[in-house]
This record gives structure tokens, sequence and C-alpha cells, in this order.
């Protein structure tokens, strides 16, 4: 195991009712920016349950933060968080409308060209405290101080972070998330489990408690996700394990000491910044061809996972790997993602372009076995 | 899985050097109280590399605390840390030394008689910031905000607990460890492993993440602990292992929405303060009578128990489950403990006191299948 620091003080108030209960976590003289996406929090009663708990405090609106938000939407509220010396931010929503208001408390205090906070990882020394009302299982931002902003005007999706951003509070409703349509759902089971692959697919350093946890969270995922997606009806204890995973799976904890990837991520972030695709779509287009290119580097954990996750213990080395990541890309198909770039129009063309990137970036992910050079090849084998 | 609020804000400094880090974490300008127990600090170099790292500040040490601190010894610093102005308590040992500390922290501010907070739980508004430098794996004092602490006037043994009394961080050498005797080794193997089964060997609420998570913990106290007492020499990876495994069993997570017990250590409580037994030692003394007592009421989780830990899977549900308790006393046996009391030089005459204290209290643990007048049976039981 490596040295690591752990740190995450967010409060976490989980299960259903608990959007009552935000006002014993936000000062009674605050003057709060309630920030969210298209609308669907007003049809689905999240709306008015956290107006009802905040009674008697001043609020002011930001509705439209887009899915993959855009840097030119979050500065708009910027503006209004400088001008209204509004000092605390309620993101309501799910991981976009969370990590979009991460970068709303990041950049308003910052002197200089906000964007060099994702460009260049500019430190930020002062954010706008904020809290979170989740409403999709997804993404983890509700527990982490992460997260990522696209660019629209030059196409770049870039992340940004620092401990300043962790919410003050996240409420984790599952009831929340019953009137999510159900390419929501899919996406957020496929991006919690790719969040834990990131973590733990990757070099073993002895750390038997990252592991089976992170193997406990795949498991969970297998087993509720499909079990949810089997029905038209939202189950309260399924929903509840489903959040709680995605939660689990992005909050630091499983990736402590251990070594992490994230370059099915960067290349993921590619494919969404140039052709719109949904976030976990790419993952499950790309994490495939990234395992299968590395089948030998990672075979010791690739094999592990084999025989824990899909319990495959019979056949040779190879033919152990092979089986384990055409099971991980079966999963995804069979939740209902089209997992080569030609389900989504996207052709050679594009990876050039993609390629051409990293080439001028210079990396990929945070292991040195994904090279800039290899980023042609793993999408390649994903057409 | 039922509503729940986590929190847990302790900075994790996780590693072997990361002692020297901790003067990142105390004001420049504090007034410290270093508080250690025995001395064994000043023979393993843990007290040097403290001292270095606390070049420059005002530092007052008080030593002595003994194992299952009392509450006695604690009061004479409560009067140091009033008397000198002391604001930052650095605990340097084991579980003792961190409860202890906690209880420092609690009763320097409490106005009136400080045995209140551990007697009836009195509210403390007010607590000394406190760090700690663990040297023992066992009880997770050092990720969690509560603390045991004993009157040795009146051998009473109490619980106490308060978010102001998490650490502002937590330093996790495991070389700090390298030193200990094979008996407090075994006695963290064994109470982290209790620590788990009070959360999870209760009733089945859906909770799959937190079940596996237990389930992780277990696995790797069952691998690691034997492997670690095989040899005379400590690994470092082993020794690491160990020390996550029992702050993750202890750090509020894996008990989380789901029903935990604590009955096992109410009664072993009684076991120390009676008789000086170790705590962890009470733990394996009772808990096999405990299990056995609710065969029945807990039959559900002592079958996913027997299969997913012990891979017992042919027999009858009786069978298995009663297997599964027969393998969990031989693994505590099997480390050297002695899980009967007369192993202990206990007898009737000290069940019968121990009985009456809890008939007098009129609560076990926090659920309703351990009765008060069940006491008796579970402690015959272990004759």
């Amino acid at each position: 195991m490596e040295n690591f620091d752990f740190y995450n003080p967010v409060n976490i108030l989980f299960g259903k009712g608990k959007i009552a209960e935000i006002n014993k976590h936000i000062p009674k003289n605050a003057k709060i920016l309630m920030t969210y996406g298209g609308g669907s929090i007003k049809k689905n009663g999240v709306y008015d349950q956290v107006i009802d708990a905040l009674d008697g405090y001043s609020i002011t609106e930001f509705s439209g933060i887009e899915a993959n938000p855009h840097f030119e939407t979050l500065m708009k509220a910027v503006g209004i968080v400088r001008s209204e010396k509004i000092d605390f931010l309620l993101a309501v929503g799910g991981g976009s409308v969370l990590d979009g208001t991460k970068f709303i408390a990041a950049a308003t205090y910052f002197e200089g060209d906000e964007w060099d906070i994702l460009a260049n990882r500019a430190p930020i020394s002062k954010a706008v405290d904020l809290g979170a009302v989740l409403t999709l299982a997804a993404t983890g931002s509700e527990m982490n101080s992460g997260g990522v902003v696209t660019k629209a005007a030059t196409k770049e999706k870039k992340a940004f972070g620092n401990p300043l951003l962790f919410p003050k509070f996240s409420v984790l409703d599952p009831e929340t998330t019953y009137s999510l349509p159900r390419r929501q759902i899919v996406n957020g089971i496929v991006d919690a489990y790719v969040h834990v692959m990131e973590q733990y697919l990757t070099y073993p350093v002895n750390s038997p408690v990252q592991d089976r946890f992170a193997e406990g969270i795949l498991l969970t995922l297998l087993e509720e996700g499909p079990k949810g997606l089997a029905s038209d009806t939202p189950d309260y204890e399924n929903r509840a394990n489903l959040m709680w995973a995605a939660t689990m799976a992005l909050n630091g904890l499983i990736g402590m000491g251990v070594k992490s990837d994230w370059a099915t991520h960067m290349i993921g972030h590619e494919l969404t910044a140039f052709h719109g695709i949904d976030h976990a779509v790419t993952l499950a287009i790309v994490l495939p061809g990234l395992l299968t290119k590395l089948k030998e580097q990672r075979g010791e954990k690739l094999l592990q996972y084999a025989e824990r996750i899909w319990n495959i213990t019979e056949g040779s080395d190879e033919e152990r790997k092979t089986l384990a990541i055409q099971k991980t890309e079966e999963f995804f198909q069979s939740v209902g993602i089209g997992t080569r770039l030609s389900d989504h129009n996207v052709g050679q063309d594009s990876i050039d372009t993609i390629s051409k990137r990293f080439l001028e970036r210079g990396y990929v992910g945070m292991l040195p076995d994904v090279a800039v050079t290899d980023v042609a090849e793993i999408l390649e084998a994903r057409l």
C-alpha cells in the first residue's frame, strides 16, 4: 500500500425526507444561490421540497446548467454571485449541476482568467460554501471535491478540484431519482462502475481492504443495476443501494494507497467534447479497448477481477482475462449501451482529431502504461 | 437501508514517515499537551519523531494513561489543560490513550461534574482540538468521535461521544506498531473483528454495499492476522493492512443505514471493569455465546456470514450457523485467546454481579433481541 492522505468532511444526509433537514446545515442569514438544470426538479417535487425547507431564507435561482456544464453558462452564475453577494450555493441536480456549482464556488473569488482553473489547474485559495441535493446517482460529485467543466467554444472538457470545494452537506434521497428516464439510470450505473474500475483495475499494491471495497461496489452495481432496470416501478431499496454505491465509488476511499488511472475518462471526455456522447457511454466504449490493450501489463488485477467479480476460474490466464473484458462489455450492452464508436457515428476522422489532441497534451491518464501514442489504437479497436 | 447521517472529517495521514507532517496540521502558536501511556513510545522512536516534528512548539507532556483509561487519571490531565491554558491535545498511543485524550478534550470546558459526561451522556458544547499519532491498530478511535473510560473507584466502564471529538488528524504509520508485543497485535485483530460483527451480524436491511465492506474487512483480518502473527519480523504491508482494516472497522462507515448492536461490547466492558481482562479478550469470550443465543433471530445474517466469510455452503441451516459460530471461536483461539471465562478465572459469582448490574441498568445493546435477563445465560454458556 502506498502512503496517502484521506480527508472527506462532507456531511451525508441519506434517505427519504432528508431534504427537509437542509436548513439545519445552512447559516440562517445566508444569501443562497440555488442552481439547477433544465427544470425537471419542478416536475418531480424536489424543487418544492427544497423551497419548503428553506422558508425564510434569501434565495436567488440560477437554472439552465446543462449536461457537461459549460464554462460559458457557469460564468453567468459567477456574475450573479459576485453582484448579489451570494454566500451559499445550493446545487440541486445530478453530477453536472454539482460539478458546475463547484466551479462557480471556485471561480467567484478567483483573480485572473477563470478558465485557468480548468486549463492550468490554477490554485484557488477561497471558495463560496456549497451544499447539494442530489437527484441522480452517478458521478460521486456529492461526496468529493472535484468536477469537470466544458468550454463550449473550443470543445474542451477539463477537470478541476480543491478541498475547499467539498460540499458542506449532500442530501441523498433515493426518491428524488424516481422520475429519471431509464437512460440516466443506465448512465449512472455505468459511470459508477467505471469509476471503480479506474481505481481498481490497475496494478496490485497489496491493498486487500481497498480491493474488496471496490469489488463490493462492482458486485452491488451488477446486482442492483439490472434489478432496477427490470421494472418500470422504482423500488426504494434498489435506488438507495445504487445511490450509495455510486457515492462510495468516487468519494476517494477506494482510491487511497492504490494506483489510480483515469485514462478511460480522459479519452472519454474527448468523445463527449467533440460528439456530445453521454459521459457514461464514452466510458463503456473506451474501457474494453483500454483493458484489451493492457491485458498483459494489468494481467494480475484482471485475473483477480475475473475471479472475484465474474466467477471465472477456468481456462488459461489469457482466456480468463479476455472473458472478463468481454463480460464487462456485455454488461454495458445488456443495460442498453452501444459500446462501439460506430453505434454513435464516430469514425476514423474523429479518432485522428482526438489522437492529435493527446499528442499535443503529452499525457493520457495517471499511469505510464497508456501513452499518448496508444490513444489511436485503443479507439480504432472500438470502431 | 435505513436513513442515516454520515460525517467524518478526520484527516488521515497514512504511511511510513507521516509523523513528520503533523506540524502542517497544528496551529503554529498552539500550546500542546502531548498525552501518552507507559512510555513505550520512548523506546521505539515514536516519541523522538513526534518531538522532532514539533520543533518550535510549546509542548507539555502527560504520561501514564493506562489501558482502559481511568477517569481519575484523566481528570489530572484536565487540571493541567485548564491551568496551563493548553489549546491542542496530541494523543500518541493506542485506543486507550486516544479515548482518554478525547475525554480530556470533552471535560476541559465542561461545567459541572465531569463524570456526567460518562454516566449520563451529558451534552458537551465545546472541546479542545485534538490530533493523534496511532501506535496500535485496534479500536478505530483514530477515526471516530467516541471513547470509553473507566472509573476505577467504582469499576464502571462507560462510553461517550460527540462530533466535537473527531481528531483533526490521525497519523497511521504502520512502522509504529513494529515493537508491539504479540498480545497487543492479537488484541487489535480480534477487537477490529468484533467491531465489524457488532455492525454486520445483526439483521438484513438490504444494504449490499455496507455488507460487502464489512465482509471485506473480516476477510482481510482473517488473512492478514495469522500471516502477521506467523513471523517474528514485522512486515510493513501486513501491518499497513491490519491498521487500515481496524480503522475502517469503526469509523462509522459500515454502520451507516444498518442495525448495529454493541451488546457484546457492553457485556465485555463489565468483564474488564471487574476483572481487568483485556478488552478484545472479553469480546472473544462473549461473542460466541451471544450468537449462539441469537442463532434463530439472527439466522439470516449468520447464514450469509457462514457462506461469504467461512465458505460454508453445505449442511442444514442449523448446521451452517453452528459451524460459523464455531469457526469464529476457533479463529479467536487460533491467535492465542482463551475464549472461556474459566480461562480467566471468572466464575458464577461474577456472572451474578454483572447480571445484577444489567438488571439495574435496564438495557444491554442497541437491539431488543438481547434482554437484560439474557446476560446471565449468555455468560453461563461461556463458563
